[in-house]
């Protein structure tokens, strides 16, 4: 009788990491989706000679199936939040490929945007990459509630991370980025990734957060969940300037498979160094995970590189932002 | 201390699987370097002047460097035949996709043969794909010597499934095989795979002989290794027979990936049927080990079609032939 609560316990730690995973896949496809919707809004705008986005048109703000579009857009935002909260971020973030993955099927089918035999190719790899992550991850959660994590924070390797990320963004601002920003594709990107780390830690707080209701009432979570949104607020707003000038100066097929290796490392660094995830982890299972990991970096390079540059899924983890350049 | 022996009796099992693991690689290191060597032997012989391969000239018989090349193959060939007896016939088999990874990279090294940016992603999925098959094939041998094994092979399931292997290679020969195996590449492929199942099934039953050299000396092992060794053989001929058939009909790039699949498949077959080697495996693995697969069947695909047609390495598990076709 003793080991009623510990087993289920282990229950509701199971459960939450499919519910995670769920959330992740369903994230994935509205915002796969959303890519797909705003592209025929725009097209069909363009058809009846209204001026074009690229041009400076507002045209697209007056139709509905846009703003269909960016609902779908926020929606898979708020299920990519949520998902933090349950599943571990080093299996939440690396699963955000599969949304390319859905923007390519659908293009295929309603954008008539060819699929070739690559990008079949790259579609398959994104699903055995994905189920592979997914086979590996840690099942058990780490910080199970917001207590944990604030517990977490006041560790010394939580101030060490810090002292790093600032460091490393304060050189690229300042110096590295001025210098090289323009000439290498991964001077911005590894700013861009690095203070996307800090916002899957903020998320994975809000996530937490969210999850007990109850803990929402009390006065200290109330203050971190606002200073926490404070932080994602201002995280984004860094990473889209950042990753907005680099698809300036670079071909989306290069920048969209570079993100995502840079912004799934830094999460899984930070699962390492800051959750602890890998340690409930066997060697076999890192092993297998990193697999996953190599196999859905070829999958987003495939897909990323069988398309045109135009109007790609650049929804690569938490943050979804969208160029209209055609 | 009764644990002890069971201890001991794990150790075993785990250093065979290990043994097994290091021979299959060994052997597809040896068979893939041997093709390098036989088209570099090809290469010097018609730089020289002699009357080349395809056009019936058999200066290469004379090279030594070509007997070298055919001294790799063969002893890769016998690496692979131990390993059987070590290592589960469902991790052995589709390791042999490794030899097209080794022949891939020493073509671009000694051949000048460039690897394409899609060759160097194929080798790539290559090793993530043999490494997800290891993490997830069952450690535990079900067929520890053979005495074991012949137990099996009275057991219903194997009659079973010998009685659809000589229905299904009968159709082919007699109807099947007469009527589409020229519009089909299938057809052929299916009846080499099918007899390829049962050249495993002798490999491994020769594998087990030798590994226990005390049991080769009694008279009924004598027996069941000479048949054995007799099947083997009449097997890898009608195999060499239909393959080359089915090279002169199609495209190398094309029946290169279709055996690997089929061929492999059949033997996964064979594994959970006949040698149970599936029902050690939970869930997880299973669906581990079929990503492991695919990934490698892409790699395949991407390595075949990356090349021109012309001497592809063509082992893909216990048979290796070469056909001069420049």
């Amino acid at each position: 009788m003793e080991d009623e609560p510990s087993i289920s316990k282990e229950i509701t730690k199971s459960t939450d990491f499919y519910i995670g995973i769920l959330l992740a896949v369903c994230s994935s496809l509205f915002i796969g989706t959303s890519f797909i919707i705003k592209k025929i809004s725009l097209t069909r705008l363009s058809r009846i000679g209204a001026l074009r986005a690229g041009a400076g048109g507002f045209g697209y703000l007056k139709d509905w199936f846009w703003w269909l579009g960016i609902s779908a857009m926020g929606f898979g935002e708020i299920l990519n939040f949520a998902a933090y909260g349950f599943a571990p971020a080093s299996v939440v973030t690396p699963l955000g490929a599969l949304s390319v993955l859905v923007s390519a099927i659908l293009a295929s089918k309603f954008l008539n945007e060819k699929l070739t035999i690559v990008g079949k190719l790259g579609c398959l790899l994104c699903i055995l990459g994905s189920t592979m992550i997914i086979l590996h991850a840690p099942k058990e959660e780490p910080l199970e509630n917001l207590n944990l994590f604030l517990s977490k924070l006041q560790e010394p390797a939580f101030a060490h991370y810090m002292i790093c990320m600032v460091v490393l963004c304060s050189a690229i601002l300042c110096c590295l980025g001025p210098r090289f920003g323009s000439r290498y594709v991964c001077v911005y990107i590894t700013l861009c990734s690095a203070i996307g780390g800090i916002t899957v830690m903020a998320c994975k707080a809000i996530g937490l957060a969210l999850k007990s209701y109850s803990a929402l009432l009390s006065y200290p979570t109330f203050w971190l969940l606002s200073t926490m949104i404070l932080i994602m607020a201002v995280c984004i707003c860094v990473q889209i300037t950042y990753l907005n000038r680099t698809l300036d100066l670079f071909n989306a097929s290069i920048v969209t498979p570079t993100y995502y290796v840079f912004f799934t490392g830094f999460v899984i660094a930070e699962s390492i160094v800051l959750f602890r995830e890998w340690e409930l982890m066997t060697a076999g299972d890192m092993a297998g995970a990193l697999c996953g990991f190599f196999v859905t970096v070829v999958a987003v390079f495939v897909l990323s590189t069988s398309k045109d540059g135009h109007q790609q899924t650049r929804h690569l983890g938490v943050n979804t932002y969208f160029a209209v350049k055609s």
